[in-house]
C-alpha cells in the first residue's frame, strides 16, 4: 500500500496552533513562502504524483481520476544561490528514535543521487518536540554503518543540527543551510 | 481553461517512429534517463500538479479523484554539477515563430525567480523540425524589448543554440549546457 499516512495527513491539514503549534510541514512551508517573498530562495513543494487516468471538463475546471504513484523523490525541490536543494520534512511521534521505515528505498537511492551530482540533500526531523536538520551525508553513513532500523534520539541531537524556532520565517532552516554548505563563501544572507 | 492540449498529448503520448522521429518529450525523456544510468546527472519530469479531493482504496491501490492546478513552473527539473536546472520542452508547428501564447504569465515569473537564485533555466524549443535550446535570460530579454506574441524563428536560430541529434543519448541537450554554462571549468563529461 502506497504511504496512506501522508494522504490521511493531506487532508486532515489543519493548522493547529493551540496544541503543539504548527505542524512541520506548515512551519516548511512559511519559511519557503519567505524566503520567495525576500528573494533568498525558491524552494517549493512537489505535487503529489498522479497517475492520470481520466480528464473532464466541468464548468470551465478540468477534472481528473487518476491512482496515486509511489513517491520516489523527496517533498521539497529548489534552488539557493544556484544550488540544487532536495529535501523532505519528517515527524515522529517516538522520543528515542527516528524509524528508517518514513524513508523509502527509492528515496535513500535518490539522496545517493542527488549527492553525487553536488547537489545538496537532508531531512528535517522533527522529534521531541525539537527540530534538526539532519544532512543527507550523515544519513547515507548511518545507514551504511549501521544494521538498525531508526536512527536513535541521541545520534540525531549529536549529528544534526537544531534548527531554533525564531520570528518570521518561524523554522529558519536555510540559515543552518548557509553555515553548514556555504562556510567560507562571501555571505551576505 | 487549463492547458487541455498538454492533457491531450498526455494521453495521446505515442512515440512516432515512423514519421517526424520521437516526440520532443520523449527525447528529453530518453536523454534524461541515459544521464542518470551514467551518472552525468539527475533531471526528472515534475509530476502534473493535482489538486487531490478524494482518496479511494481497492485492491491495494489508492485511487485519486482531483482538479488540475494550473502549472506555475516548468516541466524538468534536476541537478548537473551541483548546479539546479529547470526548464522547459516545447513544440511548435508553426514554422516561421513561436508563440509565446505557450509560456504562461506564471512561468515567466518562475524563470526569472530562478535566474535571480542562479538556477540554469531554458527553453528547448521545437521549430521547422529543428530543435533549439533557449536561454532564460535571451527569452526574457526579448519579452522585454518586444511587444510581439512569438519568437519568430530566425530569432531563435540566432539566439539560441542548436541541439544536433545524435547517437545515445538523441538529444544531448547537457552538452549545450555544459558549452553555455560550464565554460572555463573543468569539464570531464
Amino acid at each position: 500500500m502506497l504511504y496512506p499516512g501522508n494522504i490521511k495527513k493531506e487532508f486532515n491539514k489543519q493548522i493547529n496552533y493551540a496544541n503543539r503549534g504548527m505542524d512541520l510541514e506548515a512551519l516548511v512551508n512559511e519559511a519557503n513562502k519567505f524566503y520567495e517573498i525576500n528573494d533568498i530562495a525558491i524552494i517549493y513543494k512537489k505535487p503529489t504524483p498522479v497517475n492520470i487516468t481520466k480528464v473532464k471538463y466541468e464548468n470551465n475546471k478540468v477534472l481528473t481520476k487518476g491512482q496515486l504513484k509511489s513517491k520516489s523523490s523527496l517533498d521539497y525541490v529548489g534552488v539557493y544561490k544556484g544550488k540544487y536543494l532536495d529535501f523532505d520534512a519528517k515527524s515522529t511521534l517516538s522520543k528515542t528514535s527516528f524509524p528508517l521505515s518514513n524513508i523509502s528505498n527509492h528515496q535513500i537511492k535518490h539522496i545517493k543521487n542527488v549527492l553525487k551530482h553536488g547537489g545538496l540533500t537532508f531531512l528535517i526531523i522533527e522529534i521531541n518536540n525539537e527540530i534538526y536538520l539532519f544532512k543527507g551525508e550523515t544519513l547515507i553513513e548511518f545507514i551504511n554503518n549501521n544494521e538498525r532500523k531508526s536512527i536513535p534520539y541521541k545520534e540525531i541531537k549529536n549529528n544534526g543540527e537544531k534548527i531554533a524556532l525564531k520570528y518570521n520565517p518561524t523554522l529558519d532552516y536555510l540559515n543552518i543551510v548557509n553555515r553548514l554548505y556555504f562556510k567560507g563563501e562571501n555571505n551576505e544572507k
